[in-house]
């Protein structure tokens, strides 16, 4: 007897904020596993800034989702049935499951975890994606030295939140920014961060110029638009700024913003480079391995906002971009 | 009996295009040298972008030119005068000698040049300042493979002319970006660049797409603005973009357009990095010695656009922003 899948399909290509009527959620029968597949039963789902990228017409660094395919999205899940000889039903696994119930995929392309059900936010989290995005992308293109002065933008996010801790475990001064005094209130009073600097409320260039009395070393941009502006502007000589995201800009109906002030590039001897988790992903385990280690000894912490309900799933989706989630966002599908 | 110096010196600071009334025309008696110092007869002055950031408030990589002081200018001329132990009369010198008749200088802070006067706009040119921003800025910041594309703007003056031969030397495929029919002959009858894009008449994005069918290895900019944007829409995996200037925008009277498409180097991992020649200073004979040697053996070109007359420098530095020199702009200001 066929499992009944719930799925969300992509139905029209969103312009600017995403609406439910992007998705259709349909229902249909799951098929059974192949030779070298798996049958997957969905606990959560990571919601992630990027989704609004891969619903975009055009070249990214992949594909855009095709209309009437189901939504891509990250998971983790359980095991229920295998035909491929490295998993068994019952384990527990993480990858590109989409945003559904159940998936059917080959087992090679998803990782085995080895933790509780309890524990699976964190493996999508900050022991996940966006954790070896913000190691590698500190670590490999921001390059930061002990005494130097990190910013990182979106800083209560899921990748800034983490960026900023292994800043600090560096040796580096570390300034976040964020939206709201809750966040930046955790940031420095749970995270360690030696200023938070909130958008919303603050003037972003004057309180960096205060907070960063020796320029910006690395500066970490999640979000773009006038937020990275006022960081060109206060950057030290030989800064490095990383382009992980522009969440500020990803739903816009008119042109990019482009950052006015990338001229400070020039005058400080700066470099700006781009960077994509995908090409770290074989080198995945070193940045895992790290923070588990740092995760136990207490230097670096995680914090999910896990809603429930796939059927919320566009709804849900949005609170990233309105800033209303506090911790790695994660769709809770199912009980274990 | 003391000589009489003609001099410009900074009246107020440009709003826009400078015009004539920002410099004062003075005439006053030049000084003796000083112990350690040299009196020299002014024969050429180099005229170039980067004097429009250097009349500008504000931080730079160099303080600006103060209301009241002689106009910041690189040049050549003649010792006449000499209380500097490595220098003699007769000897030519260049350095930042100031747009006046003459200058009383240090002598550590000149370079002698051994060639024959008629040599001298070659110095302040092609294996001058601009050239050791060429060779640097291509080689160090752009790092070209064999094999690579390189696209240079402002690719017929007198650093992306440099830019575009170096590449060819070093094996790339080299397409400029240039105003105008004449410019564009140059570049692909006289220097060898493989194809050239006539900014004023041609569609610059799509001409990019079309001579650069893999995609922009090493970008070099010397423009900003649109053309930015157009080659940051063009650029290969991996791409280096290096920000040498930013000429179409150095007058502007309204912000500075930033560069819409930067997420283009989160796309395809590129790095944009601003580079200032005084850094590589102390290696700048290094690159006068390679620029030499290719010089000798007919590689690379230099083309100098020579204007008469000190009393011309405000509208003569005008044709660096008006596109109207061909080659390096170089100011005549007295006969050996």
């Amino acid at each position: 007897m066929a499992i009944v899948n719930h799925q969300f399909r992509l139905a029209s290509r969103p312009v600017g904020m995403p609406v439910r009527g992007n998705w259709n959620y349909v229902e249909e029968p799951i098929g059974e596993p192949q030779d070298g597949e798996i049958l997957v039963k969905l606990l959560y789902i990571s919601l992630d800034p990027a989704m609004r990228g891969w619903v975009k017409e055009g070249k990214s660094y992949i594909p855009p989702v095709g209309i009437g395919e189901v939504m891509r999205a990250l998971g983790a899940g359980k095991v229920i049935a295998s035909k491929f000889p490295g998993l068994a039903e019952g384990d527990y696994v993480g990858g590109m499951l989409g945003v559904q119930e159940y998936a059917v995929v080959p087992g090679k392309a998803v990782n085995k975890i080895a933790a509780p059900a309890r524990e699976l936010p964190v493996y999508i989290g900050g022991l996940g994606m966006p954790g070896v995005t913000a190691y590698f992308g500190l670590l490999e293109i921001g390059r930061p030295e002990p005494g130097n002065t990190v910013v990182v933008s979106g800083a209560a996010g899921a990748v800034g939140s983490v960026v900023g801790q292994i800043a600090k475990i560096k040796g580096c001064r570390v300034v976040g920014v964020a939206g709201g005094f809750e966040k930046c209130n955790y940031l420095t009073q749970e995270l360690g961060f030696d200023a938070a600097i909130d958008y919303k409320s603050e003037d972003v260039f004057a309180k960096l110029r205060e907070h960063c009395p020796k320029g910006i070393d690395v500066y970490f941009d999640n979000v773009g638009g006038d937020i990275l502006d006022a960081a060109l502007a206060n950057l030290a000589l030989h800064a490095r700024v990383v382009i992980c995201g522009a969440i500020s800009q990803y739903n816009n109906t008119t042109p990019i913003k482009g950052p006015a002030n990338y001229l400070s590039l020039l005058v400080n001897r700066a470099s700006m480079t781009g960077m994509v988790v995908l090409d770290f992903l074989p080198r995945a385990s070193e940045a895992r391995a790290a923070m588990t280690e740092w995760r136990k000894a207490g230097k670096l912490k995680t914090r999910e906002h896990i809603v429930e309900g796939l059927s919320t799933f566009p709804e849900t989706l949005l609170m990233l971009f309105t800033g209303k989630n506090e911790g790695k966002l994660v769709l809770k599908v199912a009980e274990d």
